[in-house]
C-alpha cells in the first residue's frame, strides 16, 4: 500500500507543469526513500529527472517498491483541480491498477478524490554517473527563462559561454543576431538573486532552445536554477525543491551548426 | 413610453454575459412591476428566468406592458460599452422599433446612446409553478464554478448527490473518476462562504455538465448560489441579485445513463 | 558613427508598439536635432510621423546625416527584449549594413546586444506643411481608445463632430447606431483627465474607424491625445513623448458614406 499526503500540494501541481510538456507517459517509482521519476522527452533527446523525498511528506508509507505507469496531461488535468492550497494525498493499493488523488482545502470542508488509470509503461532506467562540471553556473529562474524566451525570437539555437566574468547567452537567425552577457555578481541585495559561477575551464556548447525554453516550465518552483557545463557531457539544468528535491533536465550539446539533434549520452 | 434608470449599471452588464451564451433572441417583458425575461436556450433544454424589480431602480416608468424582442448578442455588445461606473437608462417609445441604451459617466462628462433594432420574437410564456424541494444547498457560487470546471475536464456529466453531512458532485469519464464532497458548514467568518444544507430527503440527480458550466457565466452577479433538487423535478439554480431580483435557471436531469438530454418540464 | 543613448528605454519599445500595426519596412532618419520616421500605412492611406529630439537622449552623437532602413516587426522583436527599466543604446557605424540595439539593465549586472541587418527602403520624404486647424480637441488618451473601440462593435466609421460644448463620436451599423458625447471639463483633479476643445468654427468629419483603432495603440506613450481637425485637411491624431517628441497619425476624412477610403492628401 501506498499514502503519501503531501502538505504543500502546489508543489506537486508546479512539478507535473514543468514536465508534461516534455514527457507523454512514464513510470512513477515510489520506495522508502522517495517519489522519483526519470524519463526521455518522446522525441528522445532530452531526459528528466524528478525527485521527492520521503522526509518532505508529512506522512509517507510505501509498503514495497512499486512502479506506477502514468499519462501525465492525464495527471496533470487532475491536478489542476487541487486548490493552490490544498493538501494532496496519493494513494495506491497494493496490485491495483489505479491510482488516487485526494485534495484537501485547508478548513477540511471540501475533500477530492481523483481516480486516474494507470498504464504499463516499457521504461529502462538509465544510470545518470556523477559528473564533475567544467562550469557550473547558478542564477535567477526568472532571468534564464526571459533570456531563452527573448533569443527564440531571433533563432533557433543558444551557444551558452562561460567565463570567469560572467555567462553569454548567443543566438543568430535570419533577422540578425544577439549575445546576452549576465554578469558575476554575488553582492545582491537577495541571494536568491545572484549570478555565481563556479569555473575550472572555460566552456562554450550549444544547445537547441526549443528544449531549453521547455525546461524553464520549471521556473516557478525555485527561484534559482543551476546550468552545469562540461565539453564532453550533455547540460544539467536543474530546478531545486526545497527541502524536498529537484527536477532536472539534460540535454547533450549539438556538435555542429546545422539543425540536427544530438541525442544525449548520458 | 419606457424609462428605466439603473444607477448600478454594471448590474445589467453581467446579467446580459450571464444568459447570452445560452439564449440567442429573447422577449425582455416590461410591467410596473419589474424589468422580466424567461426564455428556453437554443437547444431548448435548459430554461433562463430573469427579473429585475421596479423598485430596484432609481426612476422606473412603464405605462403599459411592452414585451421588447432582442438579440442578446447585440445587447450584450452595446452593454460592454458602458463603463463599470455608468448609469444605465433603457428607452423605448411606444410603438418604436427601436429600444435606447443610454450610458452616463459618473461625472457626467460622457453621454453615450446606443441604439438597437428590436426584433419579432414568437415566445410562448410558461408558467413555472412553485415546488417544494427536497433539497436546497447554498454554497460560494465560486465554488460551485470552480466545480463545474474541475469536473468537466474528466467527464460530461455531473452527478450531485445530497445528504445532511454535505452536497457530493462526482463524474466519470475515459481518464478517470472524480468526487468532489462538500461538507456542510455554516461556522464561517463570512456569511457568504458557507455552504448550508435545508434537506427533506437525500437526492442524488445527473446533470449535463455544459450546461452547469453555462449557468456559472452568472457567478459575478452573486457571491452565493442556490441550488433546489428534487427527484420529479428540474433543479433550479439561482444567482440572487441584490435588492432587484435573480437570475435562474432550470434543468432536467438526465434520467439514464445515456448521452441523450432529456427536454425539462416545467 | 551613430550612437544615441536613451536612459527610459522603454519609451522606445512603446514608439515601435505603437506605429509597428501600421508601417512594415521604414526608414529612420538620424540627424543632428533627432531621430524621426515618417512612413505612409503599407496601404497607403494613414502617414506615420515619429519624432525624438537629440535633448531627449542621454547622450546623442551623430556625425552625419543617416537614414537607416529597418523592417519594424524585426525591430519589434529585439526591443521586446529589452527590459522595462533598461537603458537602450542605439548604435551604426559609418557604411554599416547594421544597426545595434545595446540594452542595459539598471544594475549593469546584464548587457545584451541585438544586431539587425539593415534594407534599403525607397521613400519620398512629404513635407508635411503647418496647418491651422478648425478645432483641436484634447483628451484622455485612454478614453479615445476606448471609444474607437467601442464603437468599432457596432460600425466601421466615425463621424466626429466638435461644437464648443463637447466632440461627438458617431457610428452605425447593421446592429443599430451609437453616439458618444464628450463634454469639454476643464475643471478636473488632475489636468490630464480634462477634454479640451479649442474651435474656430464646428467641425464634422468622417473616418475609417481601423485606422483610428491603429492609432490607438500609441496610447501607452501618453496620457492625452490631440485631435486635430479641419474640413479640407487630414485629421491629426497626435501623441506626445514627453520631453522628446511626438508620433502623429495622418489620415484623410471620408468624403462620402461609401466604404471607399481616400487618400490622403498631405
Amino acid at each position: 500500500m501506498l499514502e503519501l499526503r503531501l502538505v504543500q500540494g502546489s508543489l506537486l501541481k508546479k512539478v507535473l507543469e514543468s514536465i508534461k510538456e516534455l514527457v507523454n507517459d512514464a513510470n512513477f517509482d515510489c520506495s522508502s526513500t522517495g517519489f522519483s521519476l526519470q524519463a526521455m522527452d518522446s522525441s528522445h533527446v532530452a531526459l528528466v529527472a524528478l525527485l521527492l523525498r520521503s522526509e518532505g511528506f508529512e506522512h509517507y508509507r510505501c509498503d514495497r517498491n512499486l512502479s506506477m505507469g502514468m499519462n501525465l496531461n492525464n495527471m496533470a488535468k487532475m491536478l489542476k483541480c487541487a486548490g493552490n492550497d490544498d493538501i494532496i494525498t496519493i494513494k495506491a493499493d497494493d496490485g491495483s491498477d489505479t491510482v488516487t488523488f485526494m485534495f484537501e482545502s485547508p478548513t477540511q470542508d471540501k475533500i477530492s478524490d481523483f481516480e486516474m488509470k494507470l498504464m504499463d509503461i516499457d521504461s529502462e532506467h538509465l544510470g545518470i554517473p556523477e559528473a564533475e562540471y567544467d562550469a557550473i553556473v547558478r542564477m535567477p529562474s526568472a532571468e534564464f527563462a526571459r533570456i531563452c524566451k527573448d533569443l527564440s525570437s531571433i533563432g533557433d539555437t543558444v551557444v551558452i559561454s562561460v567565463t570567469k566574468e560572467g555567462v553569454k547567452f548567443s543566438t543568430k537567425g535570419d533577422i540578425g543576431a544577439a549575445n546576452i552577457v549576465c554578469r558575476q555578481n554575488t553582492t545582491v541585495d537577495k541571494p536568491d538573486d545572484a549570478t555565481v559561477i563556479e569555473m575550472k575551464e572555460p566552456v562554450s556548447l550549444q544547445f537547441a532552445l526549443r528544449y531549453m525554453n521547455s525546461f524553464t516550465k520549471a521556473t516557478p518552483l525555485s527561484s534559482t536554477v543551476t546550468i552545469s557545463l562540461s565539453n564532453e557531457l550533455p547540460v544539467v539544468v536543474e530546478y531545486k525543491i526545497a527541502e524536498m528535491g529537484y527536477v532536472r533536465f539534460y540535454l547533450a550539446p549539438k556538435i555542429e551548426e546545422d539543425d540536427e539533434e544530438t541525442k544525449p549520452e548520458v
